[in-house]
């Protein structure tokens, strides 16, 4: 077999198994990343395209900031639909000057591969069956195999960012984790489309048809997302039917605007809360999906991953540095402190903009009240704002 | 039968009844009250305690608030208790300005009660079998029985203030009433008791005991209230074990300052939100609890009572001074506005503060992290104080 050896090996090639390998190698410290799948396909997941300040800061660190830069657009507020009216949520003057950046999660991951083959840092794509191996041990280790071969990697740590269905949480024993965990009755459905956007900011509308919301990749390039029944199938949804809900949910002017044209891209995707605890177990640290899912209203996954990232970045450079290996203890609570933050968030959010067929008069009464409230007063304003532009890191001392 | 009239006939004097009541008086609009109850039971109804800036301004303005204004307790703030710490929600500084009154519902109504038997304006206790008749037509009337003899009144418009089990609500045919409401699983245990408050502000406390509230009445009666079971018996709770129970639920340090002692009243009041819509039925008008209910938590029964009559006072003033008839159609959906936000907010506090038996892990964590975000974030505590204070009244033009 053959034997690898590195400090930290990092399971999972996705956005944040990349940006915690590109700080690490910028500050020194060695890293292997494997990937399960090979690298076009990786690129082929269309995800999020909202990126808090936060997480432009840690890609602007990390030196893989340029293209984003110069192509991401940068928004400075979001519109809610409420009662078939826009309402502003002006995030820049609302939190004293935050922004959001859209730039889609593809291409980060493609800056980000990039970055890493210019660095000369090792991927294995296609590296299966992934087992990590004495976890609670001084060297843990993994084993898996690339084009036929057994491959051993012994390192200090691991970190697992391979995402929900990934190896890295399972290989936790059952016993130690906590699992909280919500499934909404609903999924979203979205199309991608080379038609200019309909709106220059993203707009979420609550409708008694249901939540839609519009988002955007570039100026030429549109994200639509329907709320639909949990167990909708896609066959039922021609273009043409999503053009015509879509705009069966959008205030009359605005519907009037939207351009459409042919879907490159059409899936489902369900919505969910979830979340583990504790994010450690030994030597092996959970970052991303592979702890916790938020349901995407709200745009949290992708940058509560970054923070999951920005954290175990900032305490191994303490333990390599420092020898500040009491740091390594304090991780799971540091992430999770920002977590259910955002998770509430993310919950609610979710909660107020969407139906939900069970709910008697009473919840919907209050779910649109809690909007209006939220919607007319300065106070509740902000609170959604500062909670879209995100909550700031967590200082590590 | 005797045959008396008036303009306003007036259900239930509670004291939303009286101080409608009280406010048409002086505008020189005639009113007649008639209550199921006598006096004694009247006053012997142990209710809320905090008073909201426009219930106060509203008192003010009806002549009745001398002895408010005396012995009542201007309190700047509450706190909420998290984790076992307080957290202080600094009402004036959160508002700009604004404030809360400590004074008992019961004092309210024996002011109001005062002024009206000094304006010589009637008032017919012990009324029995009250019955609303011809409410769709020009002249509505009532019949009532008082001490043996039938009495029929015959007035202009008539105002429902007689409260959730009331005969103004059960007047309206089923189908035109739209209702909505949650009954929570547990009740509040309250007690009152000659003792100086443990605390100069009012502390909400949330504990996995169970929610634990300690109000006053004034600065030698306390009032406290602990979370019980829906279904608890009354006979369970000797005074030692409330006292226990409540110490426990408190921070250490809090808890050794209380002062305990014999209580003078000791019940269990059930937790409900209910609305109904709309308030208004050709014209019987609903006021307070007639049309809604809020659970306590947060203290706007009496608050929401007092905008009601605030809007039906302006409203009637300017039907009779300037013919604006149309107004009358207008008071439903105005109070119902205030009312939804009253709701929410009740069940917000509620929901966030409260232990619910049958919660699952991710709802506790939830409500955990919602209560935390917003003590902590100065827009989430702004939302908490504006709301507490009271929202404003809406002008009618």
């Amino acid at each position: 077999m053959k034997t690898l050896k590195t400090q930290i090996a990092i399971i999972g090639a996705g956005p944040s198994g990349l940006l915690l390998g590109q700080l690490l190698h910028n500050a020194g410290i060695e890293t292997l990343i494997l990937e399960r799948q090979a690298p076009d396909y990786v690129l082929g997941r269309i995800r999020a395209g909202v990126l808090e300040q936060g997480m432009v800061d840690l890609l602007r660190q990390a030196g893989v900031s340029q293209r984003m830069d110069a192509e991401g657009l940068v928004h400075e507020g979001f519109e809610l639909v409420l009662n078939g009216r826009l309402q502003h949520i002006d995030l820049k003057s609302l939190t004293g000057g935050k922004t959001v950046m859209i730039y889609g999660q593809t291409e980060v991951t493609r800056d980000l591969m990039a970055a890493r083959e210019q660095a000369g840092a090792i991927t294995f794509y296609e590296a299966r069956n992934v087992q990590p191996h004495d976890l609670k041990g001084e060297r843990p280790w993994l084993t898996f195999e690339h084009q036929g071969q057994q491959v051993r990697v012994d390192c200090d740590y691991i970190a697992g960012c391979d995402g929900f269905h990934g190896v890295a949480r399972q290989s936790i024993p059952d016993d130690v984790l906590k699992t909280f965990e919500r499934v909404y009755p609903f999924g979203w459905l979205g199309i991608l489309a080379d038609t200019p956007p309909v709106h220059d900011e993203l707009v979420y509308a609550k409708h008694p048809r249901g939540f839609a919301l519009c988002s955007m990749r570039s100026s030429s390039r549109s994200r639509y997302y329907l709320q639909v029944p949990a167990e909708e199938s896609i066959d039922a949804w021609s273009d043409q039917r999503f053009w015509d809900e879509l705009k069966a949910r959008l205030p009359t002017d605005l519907a009037a605007q939207l351009v459409t044209g042919p879907s490159i891209e059409k899936s489902i995707a369900p919505l969910r809360s979830f979340v583990v605890e504790p994010m450690q177990y030994g030597r092996l640290f959970l970052l991303g999906d592979a702890a916790h899912i938020v349901p995407p209203t709200g745009a949290k996954g992708l940058n509560l991953a970054a923070s999951d990232v920005s954290t175990l970045f900032t305490i191994l450079c303490k333990v390599y540095r420092e020898g500040r290996l009491e740091l390594l203890e304090k991780y799971s609570q540091i992430c999770l402190r920002r977590i259910w933050k955002a998770e509430r968030f993310s919950w609610w959010m979710t909660s107020m903009l969407h139906q939900f067929p069970e709910a008697d008069g009473f919840s919907q009464r209050i779910a649109q009240s809690e909007l209006e409230y939220f919607v007319e007063s300065e106070a509740g304003r902000r609170t959604i704002a500062e909670n879209y532009v995100g909550l700031p890191y967590e200082a590590i001392e």
